[in-house]
């Protein structure tokens, strides 16, 4: 396959669940949040907020959570005159991209210093409580926070999709029982191969009292997600009042 | 500021709106598509469509079309015994976030190998259009696409806020009317400097018979997207309905 010094540093990404005590200084930082800032952003819809304090996360020196922000063009557009009458899912759906867009090259960047990363999901089903703690101004989202400094493991990279279950052409493809097969066998053997959720003692719960049945010998990527998904965020309720706490309404009904 | 190849590309990174006719082979693509797979997925909600049988947007001869993928996972977990009771919304969280990291990192690999990219992103309004033009199964949903070939344009990178109205440390400033107007003057000043609304022949006309007073010479950044946000998609049905034609339910009714 062809390769280049730019592809490679992708290719070796890994998320790093622990890190060094090498402080990152204020330059590199900067030059890691300007290489975001150039992403093909739909609206800049996106502010980074910083948390190095304290130690965070996996001992990270760096936390940053990173927001869709439609604040900021509001208050630019009032400037002008203007006011936002486009509906907030559109409003979200091009500010999830921005505030995606940053942290992927964010990601990106950091390699690129020696630095690593890890992702933590849970900000929306905080989005009050971060909103407080960093004093976000209404129509401020928090969607992810990224950990961030030098790493102390070099894990290899985690496996992933084969590629003939990811990018298709002209059609997508009626997926045969053995495509779903190579793709599940891919994830799985490649995960315990590694000891991800030995070495992390990495397993949810089942609920309902349902008896475990599964070991680190065979507790796999597709069971983990499958564990998310068949269990977690049943409630439709619980975020969509995190977004109207911060001033982003879905409804249909208060919108009519 | 600290620099090295790789922030190099991203900080030079631009979208491209005319396109050679030099073909891109299998395999940069591969490599392209490979690269961007690495990214810190939460669940690999994605997949990635191509089409390049005619020349697409710009010219460009490669079309992507990235999509959030809820069918694959939910194929998957048909084999193991499971069924996703996660709510739609918290689905397409990170739905929207999985096939953004993609679309990201497959226009960072693109510009690693001299490739331009540019983002279209009416994807989302033409759901039910693009669904039926690739055969998408249910609960996949095309998120944004992608045009790519090598460029026959070198234009500029695009203006960006400054840092200091995009990186906040510890709390979110309040924004004072001199930062509100040196992002736009920066942004503004930019454009206009770069000709690139004049060049692109791009200005949003206004509605309701307001006559326009803008010229070229003071179209601006601000001013265009005053015009979007202050005029486009007010309708959120129509977001909806896209949505539900492709299998996700966001409204609270149709739920309790």
């Amino acid at each position: 396959m062809s390769e280049n010094p730019i592809t490679q540093v992708m290719l070796n990404r890994k998320s790093i669940r622990r890190y060094s005590h090498q402080p990152v200084s204020d330059e590199i930082i900067h030059a890691i949040v300007s290489a975001g800032q150039q992403a093909p952003f739909a609206s800049q819809l996106y502010s980074v907020l910083l948390s190095r304090k304290k130690r965070h996360a996996f001992g990270a020196p760096l936390l940053f959570t990173i927001c869709i922000d439609a604040y900021k063009i509001s208050r630019i557009m009032e400037k002008r005159n203007w006011k936002i009458v486009s509906n907030d899912l559109t409003l979200l759906l091009f500010g999830i991209q921005d505030a995606t867009l940053m942290a992927e090259n964010m990601v990106i960047a950091a390699e690129s210093f020696g630095l690593g990363s890890c992702f933590l999901g849970a900000a929306p089903y905080m989005a009050e409580k971060i909103a407080k703690q960093y004093k976000l101004p209404p129509r401020v989202f928090p969607l992810v926070q990224l950990v961030m400094g030098y790493p102390a493991e070099n894990p290899s990279p985690r496996p992933r999709y084969p590629l003939e279950f990811t990018l298709f052409e002209d059609e997508y493809p009626e997926l045969t029982d053995e495509m779903i097969e190579r793709a599940m066998k891919q994830m799985d053997e490649g995960y315990i191969a590694q000891g991800y959720y030995r070495k992390g003692k990495i397993r949810i719960p089942l609920e309902n009292d349902r008896p475990e049945t599964y070991t680190y010998d065979n507790y796999s990527w597709t069971e983990h997600i499958s564990r998310k998904w068949g269990q977690w965020h049943r409630s439709l309720e619980e975020i969509l009042n995190q977004l109207e706490i911060r001033g982003f309404c879905l409804s249909r009904a208060e919108r009519n």
